[in-house]
This record gives C-alpha cells, sequence and structure tokens, in this order.
C-alpha cells in the first residue's frame, strides 16, 4: 500500500482506502479455507523472521513514549520483546487453525414442494479496528478478519505507529504470498488526522462494521459518532450476587476470583451483591478475604460494620468500573433486589449469581440482562478463548448481531441458499 | 394510553412513549408463551368484536383519501372491508400459533472445566415500525413483536390514522385482557408532525430497531438518518439469469412466474440475464411468453432482434425496479457475466439461475451476494410464509442481524447461559 501521506485531503486516502478494502473483501469472500490458512501461516513465519525489524520499530515508539510521560501502564502495554513477538506469531497460527465458518451450514431444511433451503454463513465485508497502544492487536484483529473472509481497515494510535507498521508489513508479506490482495489488511496511516472520523462515517459505504479497542472515552466516541454498527462494550460492570442459599465457600472463592484474578479486564467484577438472608454469615468472611487479598473494599452501611477497613461506598461507586484492586458491596433483599441493582447500574456485560437454590438461579438467569450471566462461577470466565471460541475480537454488550465474546463466527453474516427444480409460486 | 397531543413539545411525547415503551419491554422479556398468546388471542377477538367501529373509522379515512386525491392504487391499500378485517383477525391468531423464540436454545456446549454453555434466544427490546397506508400492519407488526417479547411503537400514515388507531384500541385490550403492560403496543399520535425523526433518533436510547414498511423514499430517509439499527430493504432489482445449459420450458416458467405472477412485490423480477450460448435457442420464446403475458420487454441489442415489440433498454433500466409487468432484458457471456451485472446493478435482495449444471449453480449460489439465491426456482419465493418463517414483518438487505425475511426469530437476540459448580479461572 504506497499511500502519499503528504497529501492533506484526507477524505481522498480514506475513500481509496475503502473502494481498495471493498475490493479485497469480493475476493476474499470467495478464497478459499486452504487459501486464507496459507496467508495466515505465511504471516506468522513473516513476523518470525522479522522480529528485529519489528523489535527496532517498537524501541524508536517506547523511546517517544516515555518522552511524552506515557505512564508505566501504557509504556508496558506498548513494548515488545522477543517473547512477545513470538506470541504475536503464534496468535495468528492459532486462528490459522480455527475452522473456517464461511461457507458453514447454520441450518436446512425441506419445504413442501420441494425447495431446499440452507442458511449458510458468509463474510460482513469490510470491518474497521480503531485501537490503542497495544501492537499485537494489528496481527490479532487482521487475522481474524481474514480468517472470516473479511477486509481489515486497521486504524492504531500514534503511540504505536512504527510498531504497528512493522507487523503489518509481515502480514501483507504473508497475504501476498499466498495470492491474496494486499488490501485484505490495511493499516491506515496514522499521521492523517481526521481518518477516525472517516472511518466513523463509514468510507462512503465501504465500511460495514467498527470494533473499537482501548479505553472507555475511545469506545463512547465510537458508539456516539459511528454511521455504522459497532460491536463493542462502553465498560463492564459486572456484579456477583451472593444468595441466601449459597455455600460460603464456593461464594468467597468465586467473588475472589471474580475481582482479583485480574483486575483490568472487562470481565473482573467491580460491585458485590450479597443477600441480607446470609449478610450474617458470608458477608464479613468474604469482605475479609478480598481485603486480605489486597482489595479495597468500599461499602453499604451494613458492609462497613462488618470490617474497620470498609471505606463507605458513595452512589457514583456502583456505577463505577474500577479496573483496579477495588470492589463495592451491598447487601440486598434477594434475588429480585439483586436484579434491580444489577438492571439500574449494570452494563450489560457479565453478571453471576452464586447460589445452592436452582429456582432462584434460573430466575437470575433469565431476568438479569447481559451478555453473558453465570450461575456458581466466575466472571473472569466472560472471554472467547474462555467460551471454546478461540480468539476473540472483543466482547460485545449490544443486541444486535454479536452479543458477548465477538469471534470469526461473530464476524460473519448469512444468507439464504434454495435450491429446487423448477418450482414457481402458485398466485 | 392517554397523551396530551395538544402539547407541542413533540420530544417530550416521544421521550414518555420511550420510556413507557422500555418499562413494558422489561415486562414482556420475562412474560410467558402462555400470557404472549392469550393477548394475541384476545386481541384477534377484540377485533373481530370492533369489526363496525374498525370500518367507521376506515370509512373516514377513505372519504379523506378520495377529497386529498390519493392514487386508485393507494386508496385500494388503505380501504377495510369485513373480509379484510377478518383477515387482520386471521393473521394475528396465526402469529399466536407460532413458537416462541424467546428462551429457545440457540446452541449448547460443555467445555473441560465442566462448565456448561447454552445461547438462547431473548427479545431484542423496543421495536419501531414506521409505515404507510396499510392499516393491517399495525395488527400484523405489533403482534409479531410481541409474540417475540418486544415492545413495539408504530408510527403509521396520517392517511390511515383514524383506521390504524381503531385496530390499535383492539391490540389495547386483548392486552390489558392478558395483564400484560398498555404500554407493550403503543401507536405515536400522528399529529405530533417531527414524531419520525424523535423516532430515528432512537428516542433517547429507549428505541433498539426501526422497521420502515412502505415506499422507497420514506425506506430511504430511514436509512439515511436513523441512528439505531433498521431492518429492512431499499429495493428489489431481483434478476434471474438463464444459464446456457438450463432446460428451456423450465426457464421459461420460472422467469414468467418469477416476473408476472405479481409485479408490485419485493421478489418480483426486474431483469432477465441470458447466456449468449443458449440465446439462440431460448432467448426468443422467453420473450415472447412475456410479451404474450402482458409484460413490456426492454432489451439490449439482441434482444430486440428476437422480436419487433421488445423495446431498447437504457443503462437505467439495468438500476430499475419498476413493481410493474416490465422487465429489462440483457444478454451476457455465461455465469461470470452474469454474476457482474448482478453484482454491479443489483440490490442484494433475491437472484435466481437456471441451470441444469450443478457446478455453475454452485458458483452463482456461492459468489452473489444477496440475501437469497435460488438455483431452478422463481424469485417469488422470497418471503418469510414460503420459508416456512409464518408471517413477516419485512425483508432486510442489510448483512447484520437478520437478513432475508424477518420473522419472529429475527426479532430475538440471545445471551449466553453459563452454569458451573463453582468454577474460578486460574491465573
Amino acid at each position: 500500500m504506497e499511500l502519499n501521506a503528504e497529501r492533506n485531503d484526507v477524505a481522498a486516502i480514506m475513500r481509496e482506502i475503502g473502494v481498495k478494502a471493498r475490493k479485497a473483501a469480493t475476493t476474499l469472500a470467495n478464497a478459499s479455507t486452504k487459501q486464507k490458512d496459507a496467508a495466515l501461516l505465511a504471516a506468522a513465519m513473516c513476523v518470525r523472521a522479522n522480529v528485529d525489524d519489528i523489535l527496532a520499530a517498537n524501541e524508536l515508539d517506547v523511546a517517544d513514549a516515555r518522552k511524552n510521560g506515557l505512564t508505566p501502564a501504557m509504556i508496558d502495554r506498548l513494548t515488545l520483546d522477543t517473547k512477545r513477538v513470538e506470541a504475536i506469531a503464534k496468535a495468528i497460527e492459532e486462528v490459522a487453525a480455527l475452522p473456517d465458518p464461511v461457507g458453514s451450514k447454520i441450518t436446512e431444511w425441506d419445504r413442501p414442494n420441494g425447495l431446499h433451503i440452507e442458511r449458510v454463513r458468509v463474510p460482513l465485508g469490510v470491518i474497521g479496528i480503531i485501537y490503542e497502544s497495544r501492537p499485537n492487536v494489528t496481527a490479532d484483529a487482521g487475522a481474524l478478519c481474514l480468517k472470516a473472509g473479511n477486509a481489515a481497515v486497521l486504524r492504531g494510535g500514534s503511540e504505536a505507529s512504527r510498531s504497528n507498521k512493522a507487523i503489518h508489513q509481515s502480514l501483507v508479506e504473508g497475504i501476498l504470498a499466498s495470492n491474496l490482495p494486499e488490501a485484505s489488511i490495511q493499516l491506515v496511516p496514522v499521521t492523517d488526522r481526521g481518518a477516525v472520523g472517516e472511518m466513523l462515517r463509514g468510507l462512503g459505504g465501504n465500511l460495514d462494521v467498527i470494533v473499537p479497542r482501548g479505553g472507555k472515552s475511545l469506545v463512547a466516541r465510537v458508539q456516539e459518532e459511528a454511521r455504522v454498527p459497532v460491536f463493542a462494550h462502553l465498560e463492564g460492570i459486572c456484579h456477583v450476587y451472593v444468595d441466601g442459599e449459597a455455600d460460603l465457600a464456593m461464594a468467597r472463592d468465586v467473588v475472589v476470583n471474580a475481582k482479583l484474578r485480574r483486575t483490568g479486564i472487562c470481565g473482573a467484577a467491580e460491585t458485590l451483591l450479597v443477600d441480607e438472608a446470609c449478610a450474617s454469615t458470608h458477608l464479613a468472611p468474604i469482605v475479609q478475604a478480598l481485603l486480605e487479598g489486597g482489595c479495597e473494599v468500599r461499602g453499604d452501611e451494613a458492609t462497613q460494620k462488618v470490617d474497620a477497613r470498609v471505606k463507605p461506598a458513595t452512589e457514583e461507586d456502583w456505577r463505577t468500573e474500577y479496573l483496579d484492586a477495588i470492589i463495592s458491596v451491598r447487601v440486598v433483599k434477594g434475588v429480585g433486589e439483586a436484579i434491580a441493582h444489577i438492571s439500574n447500574y449494570g452494563s450489560h456485560h457479565t453478571d453471576s449469581i452464586v447460589t445452592a437454590n436452582t429456582r432462584t438461579a434460573e430466575r437470575f438467569l433469565n431476568e438479569v440482562d447481559s451478555a453473558i450471566v453465570l450461575h456458581n462461577a466466575s466472571t473472569q470466565f466472560a472471554d472467547g478463548g474462555e467460551f471454546g471460541m478461540g480468539a476473540e475480537i472483543g466482547i460485545a454488550t449490544g443486541k444486535f448481531h454479536a452479543r458477548g465474546p465477538v469471534g470469526v463466527e461473530q464476524l460473519t453474516s448469512f444468507k439464504y441458499l434454495v435450491r429446487g427444480s423448477g418450482q414457481t409460486r402458485p398466485s
């Protein structure tokens, strides 16, 4: 892709990217599994072969990041080493190893008039990904899109521009080696300001969906401004509700894992709700396990009473995704109030109930309006890999098309194939 | 619903409708199949019981329509009689008889750690329908939405306002008789100008999808301006391609049926493509059958030669949805050129190939990027009823969520239910 980055006409550059992507998507839609997998395996090999170039590019990005005063967490997300580059290559190979969703039969049936109807998966078309810092997204997202027969338009953050370019170069080498169109995966030159705006407007009808990967402000802007469908979650305000009939040891293990296994992922629990029916026995040990695990606990009045280290929770706490070792805790009047709290403050992402009562569990599973609802399991299972779906491009909390983990299957649409023997429709 | 139609603040009225709809949707999402079906059956009974009121209201609408000089076709679509009212009641009963999609398992699997994952259907939420003239849409759309557990916000055309109000009244009586929320199906007071605009902006986050039912200008406006997902097709420029290896009698029957069975429906064929390999034998008899069926034929040069009655086709003809007894005809160089023509001029709705060659058929089925692709069958089968899906709210040509006929199943989303026994995720 030789774009003249000197040109000022961002709209024209982006239009060109859109047109090329649409053309590539048409070819990719009819590419064989073998050809797509060969491209991915070649891309993984190229990533390995180009490790020195990728690390050299990354070093420049990291040096700039330090100079520009990025936070240590951001610099960590940005930094590559040989191990992380190998992980990028391996992740591409894992995507290649997934079953190809394209052409697979979702369902089929016969009609009384002899027509045979099949519903088969087809690619969505052109997918735009707008992301920040982590350079591995370049490879992960590009590979997933290609596997599902879609063209990808990638727009990474300026802080990772050299790293992304080097990784993208390897992807393109693999794609060309397999005779697929160079524009199957395009990287938008980050020097073009306003490119994101053009993507949000849909590249003149040539972008079918946008996936934002990054902080809340990025996702909020994309959800607010995009004129094409968006697969995303703004935040994961995930709850664990410990029911009156919960086993204490199980409840404690699930809560501690849901909150503390990793605090920075979207499936981490942010609020614990405890049934008043078991508060006298369950609340103190669970709160203490959290405190001992290094978690700050912000509780309602009842929770503040069980341990002096508990800080008071404000109304704001129930709406906050900490992404940190902090949890808000509230005592509720049974499953009904738990469901109402989640409906009021939740983000339709992932919520869990711990209870030995199946009927209570079924009510929670049915009535909580979230992408993923669990019974007796940690919210940290909210992950495409943990679901057995392979790699994911993200988690969606919208109700359209994709909900929950967005893997290769969710990056497809479908069409109806109808086979007959000359049937005409009676008047 | 007692809305003060005198109020000038349309935004406030619509906001109120949105809030009520969202609240009703929460109740409907957890309503039992029995309760929803009872509401629908009661509504059908009320339509029958109120037939005099409905016909009296309709008479006033029709009188105004005549006064306002509406076309005979529009007046016909608007006019009700006892037979048409009975058909409305029967259609509601047919929706009640459909299987309830809500709660049905789409798929389920076990994970090695013992987690059992189910993907089950849930309602979409609140569905807005913007429609013109036909008053039966009030009942059809309202019933389909309710069956799938969704709240409906209906905005009919002003020409049918009294008819719609009378039918809506019957629906509400049925809903209340079954103890479901009155706001399960709301009719927007048409006196409020700007109501459509408010719906297109999504009623403050309380509208999840919009379905336009009406002419091209309505659909175009909705697709252009809606800030929420839209299920629609702008037009159905459907093709029949007669391949060189097509049986002549079959090709002729399929083409005549696809074009002439009903010319005003979206699945009617608008363009015939004939392979040059069989043009010398097949073109003339097919064209003559069309002409004898009362169809105007507009052809390319080759087609003009076979019959003096064939008029010349212009570039514009290939892009035109006639919805009338007119067809454009072109001779192409095999299936590749047919696919290219459809890709260039088609509307991704419904296209058919007639051929005895299975390989050629498979290529056409795979490469034509339309919601419905048929082999040896008429395009007029593009219909939810003909697919065995029951009633449909329309046909969608977009690739997101719903594609092809939009029935009760397509008016649902899904969620993941994960059942465990205390599983926590390892670090």
